[in-house]
């Protein structure tokens, strides 16, 4: 702004942005001014822009200019955001590499800043998952489970998918009664209480955020499971004891593969050689920076290692991977029905915060999803065992046996009166 | 032998080998001479060593001399030779490292030997895969399936899991009728057959043993597939053309980790980004050496890559894992029925070669069946998509629905006349 320049100089920096993202099939607009259409398809999206400094930023930075001024309202997605978003993504597949060695520096950069120490996990954690129970109680399920959920059917109600999902994972790690099991991450608690309450065993489970850790112990009494569930406000690293299990499920994503290897060493001294466990987490399929914009405004310190990379905490100590599932397309249908209800929500959000926080979560969320949809992003289970320990199946088949399916409605009954709850 | 040593001399040597192999609760005995037993255990069995010169060997490098002298019969093992094996696997993991550098130096020596280029690789198949049809015969199953079978349970007859585990493989892919599939490795060829026979696909399959190829070619003659099965007699570098799926069960420990660049291009090029496939293949927890007297005996050129070497094979193609299963205790068993065939059936290969080569596979096979018991080695299915694929499945559920499973009795009907021809 200020500096006078003729429109075909708009035009030319359009042209330019729209070449940095691969040409997607989508119609840019400078507000009143320049108009770029794609060649010979008819555009998904039309992403308006307000005036010429929201377009230079463009250039610039793509990635978190276009994060930062959707969030600030200086641009706009007329269209379906999540279609638009996959298509960005589909098309910078295959585009030329300008700003990715800025790209590179600058996600080097947001790693020192945000590195995953103890102390800076305790504040990343917080700036996501202290940002208030009644925010996530809105667009959560009822059980307020902030990870993929399983859905028997595409069509099974989120709630019911929650709950198959936590028992997917029980039944993975064939849980027996009286047995011990320590959870590293377990947010609002709730697959704690379904392992103690479902399969009998005690857990310990520890998790940075004061907020979802007291929320949870709140749960854990008023189930009367407390002494078999203990909720540890500390970080993973502070785990201590033996257990015949290891669970950590949508944790790695803020570990940080610099220290896969403390990871690795606590997850050794916590089930030895003759324990088993499951890591359940976002990952990819080769290593790539994670979105620096989501890191900026949402997820500080989030990493997203791919399966190789994650297999650097078990391979050391010779664990024995029996099980991996991709979850991919289970995760886009969770946000799907996570986005859905965000928007059903925006005033109360906006009333809460503010729509500048509305309009960055909904970016957060359409684009976790289109990420699913377009195989950016992948969501991976690890089943192990120690390396002294005969595998835990002989088949699969008892896991999709329908006579020992679980009773999914039934555990539905007993945790119905949560959402009321605190 | 010839130096005039007292008897103490030998028991301090053989003191050395046993610790040197960890401990194990084995008795060792020089026949007419020294004699050492485990402490405050029941021996699992006894190793009753011919003369001196074996006894030296077996401090100077036990892994090679152990077996070259059970091989020459200058060394038997008194008691079950299986259960002995394992006990010497196990222990052996809390071993000192006497010996270790030498066992590295060694290994690479034999990878340098051993390299699997084109025309090492055909040198090293000829020497085991066309060892003659009519030795395999005796203790394969009657379609010659020389891979991990699996077994719907563990009472399943061999015939019947290697079928099962060929069903598995096609139903985790998903075949449908037309479609194209390129088989890297086919061993005799009943995989081949059993995709377009049951699947209604189309297959071409590579393999650089000349007489399995001779073998694969007839059974397709003689089950009128000739026209939708293509046995070719060469290398998987050699492979050509475009295809839906690629899949190779048995191969990848042929092939070396510093060959797996060249696979991953190979595939790439086959499947490209919307194709899938999938890996079998005796693997790892982490890296260790493949034993040196199994590849210098039986398998010149083995190696057995652990599931994150593995995944140096998909990772720089961005293909996507779907599903790793680890079926290890199913290799054990299909070990067990392998062993006691060959032991009813070693007059014979007795008659075919020599005793020294009776006593050399028996080792093998043995030793293979204690090391997937002890868990040193394992056996991954991966199942994997190009990038640009959605996922197969939505769950898992069908590949273990009853109403879909394979029809194993049916397609055994069908294949019954095998083992009598050519």
């Amino acid at each position: 702004m200020g500096i006078l320049l003729p429109g075909f100089a708009d035009e030319w920096v359009l042209k330019r942005v729209h070449t940095a993202i691969g040409q997607a099939p989508i119609r840019m607009v400078v507000r009143g001014g320049a108009d770029v259409s794609p060649q010979g398809v008819s555009p998904v999206a039309t992403v308006v822009i307000d005036d010429r400094k929201t377009l230079a930023g463009l250039l610039r930075d793509p990635e978190i200019s276009f994060g930062d001024a959707y969030m600030d309202g200086k641009l706009e997605v007329e269209g379906d955001l999540v279609r638009f978003l996959e298509a960005i993504y589909r098309s910078m597949e295959s585009s030329p590499t300008i700003g990715k060695w800025y790209s590179r520096l600058a996600s080097q950069w947001l790693d020192v800043w945000q590195d995953n120490t103890p102390s800076g996990s305790r504040k990343n954690i917080h700036r996501h998952y202290d940002l208030g129970n009644d925010f996530y109680k809105l667009w959560l399920d009822d059980q307020l489970v902030y990870t993929c959920a399983y859905f028997p059917t595409p069509s099974s109600t989120l709630e019911h998918a929650q709950v198959a999902k936590m028992d997917h994972v029980c039944r993975k790690l064939r849980l027996e009664p009286g047995e011990t099991v320590v959870e590293a991450g377990c947010g609002w608690g709730a697959l704690a209480l379904h392992m103690a309450r479902e399969y009998g065993v005690s857990v310990k489970a520890y998790n940075v955020s004061r907020e979802q850790i007291a929320f949870a112990r709140q749960r854990a009494r008023a189930e009367g499971l407390s002494d078999r569930v203990e909720y540890i406000e500390d970080d993973y690293r502070a785990i201590s004891g033996q257990f015949d299990v290891f669970v950590s499920v949508g944790m790695l994503e803020h570990v940080g593969s610099d220290h896969f290897q403390e990871l690795s060493d606590i997850i050794h001294r916590s089930i030895g050689d003759k324990g088993r466990g499951l890591l359940h987490f976002i990952g990819r399929n080769s290593p790539a920076v994670f979105s620096r914009w989501i890191r900026k405004q949402i997820f500080p310190g989030a990493h997203t290692p791919s399966l190789r990379a994650a297999l650097q905490i078990l391979e050391p100590k010779d664990f024995s991977v029996l099980d991996v599932e991709n979850l991919r397309m289970h995760y886009a249908k969770t946000l799907e029905h996570w986005l859905e209800r965000f928007e059903s929500s925006r005033q109360q959000v906006a009333a809460m915060y503010d729509s500048r926080f509305v309009r960055a979560w909904r970016l957060y969320l359409a684009g976790s999803l289109a990420a699913f949809r377009v195989g950016h992003l992948q969501l991976f289970q690890i089943l192990f065992t120690g390396s002294q320990r005969q595998p835990i199946f002989w088949t699969r088949d008892p896991l999709y046996a329908a006579d020992t399916k679980p009773a999914v409605e039934k555990v539905r009954e007993k945790v119905k009166w949560t959402h009321a709850m605190s």
